[in-house]
């Protein structure tokens, strides 16, 4: 446990459906009576809000690999001062679209995961207690993510090659991380989906 | 020698003198028919200006030490990947007002100097060639800053014991790293600084 709270964390390829959980969840808990603060990275303060603005607009090629591994870890560090420190320390229950292993395997590809590591171990040093991983099929998950459409989509535009490796990624990262990632087939009904997430938690709430 | 270039960093307190010092370097030198590049931290590339702005505008404590900390080394990293390192690839001079060691000074403060050293060498991992130190008299440094009026002005706003502090510091670091530091005396006349300046590239240039 992370504080006095419980800090709950959903990563999973785009279309995984993985926000959706991440609110179904957090509704659940509320009617539950359960404090809950339901965030999102990159963002969840406003000034990383700002810096996920100045990482995601315009020009994809803009910023190398480093310099938006370096805003986003600067992003990430705001977040945990300014919003979900504070909320763990309340005994809130902190539910989290996306925390660092995303950076682990967005950022760290292409051989970088040990600079991610050591600037993780550096700068935030803080993993969630839980980590939701909602797995879905690639080609399934790609045609649900370009259904949408937003100012921010470069990051799930590479197609399915990537969203494949970063399945594979994501599913690895779980058996490195045994103690705090539970893996919920996602390709099934929203309903039945957020009923397996809910029961997943039950050991720790 | 970092590439085929020199890259010439200044440092100094605020109102050392080292911006007006650096852009009379560059003139002497393009003067004498040299490829110089003046540039200055933070920013020096397009993205790290709005790094810069999105840092140093606005309230002074939205962010940490440890984000603004990070904010810089994105900036650098920009800074380094699209415009020192090309000019050193070119052979260019390059004249930077302040680099590094500014971060090990301001950023580095409280004790977080060795986390200052760790993200740069995880991140960033360059020294100058040469480090010119405008030494200055605080009191001196701080009625020059003062006569300035900017929109940034909160880097420049901590007072005497800080300018000291500083300046206590900036020499500590030369003799931290005498290979690459030279310190001027700045408390003179402007053209008399410049000219020691010039002296002291004499066996690099």
């Amino acid at each position: 446990m992370s504080g006095k709270g419980l800090f709950v964390s959903f990563e999973g390829i785009d279309g995984s459906g993985k926000s959706t959980q991440a609110r179904l969840l957090a509704e659940a808990l509320r009617a539950e009576g359960r404090d809950v603060l339901l965030t999102r990275e990159p963002g969840g303060s406003p000034g990383a809000e700002e810096i996920r603005a100045l990482v995601l607009q315009g020009d994809p090629d803009r910023w190398s690999a480093e310099t938006e591994l370096l805003l986003f870890t600067a992003a990430r560090r705001d977040h945990l001062e300014r919003t979900i420190r504070p909320a763990l320390a309340e005994g809130r229950v902190v539910i989290c679209d996306r925390f660092a292993d995303s950076s682990r395997m967005y950022q760290g590809r292409d051989g970088r995961r040990a600079q991610v590591d050591a600037l993780h171990d550096l700068m935030i040093g803080i993993e969630p207690d839980v980590t939701l991983l909602i797995d879905m099929d690639p080609e399934a998950g790609l045609s649900r993510a370009k259904a949408r459409a937003t100012a921010e989509e470069r990051f799930e535009d590479f197609g399915l090659p990537l969203q494949q490796a970063m399945r594979a990624g994501f599913l690895a990262l779980s058996r490195e991380f045994p103690a705090r990632f539970r893996v919920i087939e996602g390709n099934r009904a929203m309903d039945t989906v957020a009923a397996d997430v809910r029961a997943a938690l039950e050991p720790v709430l």
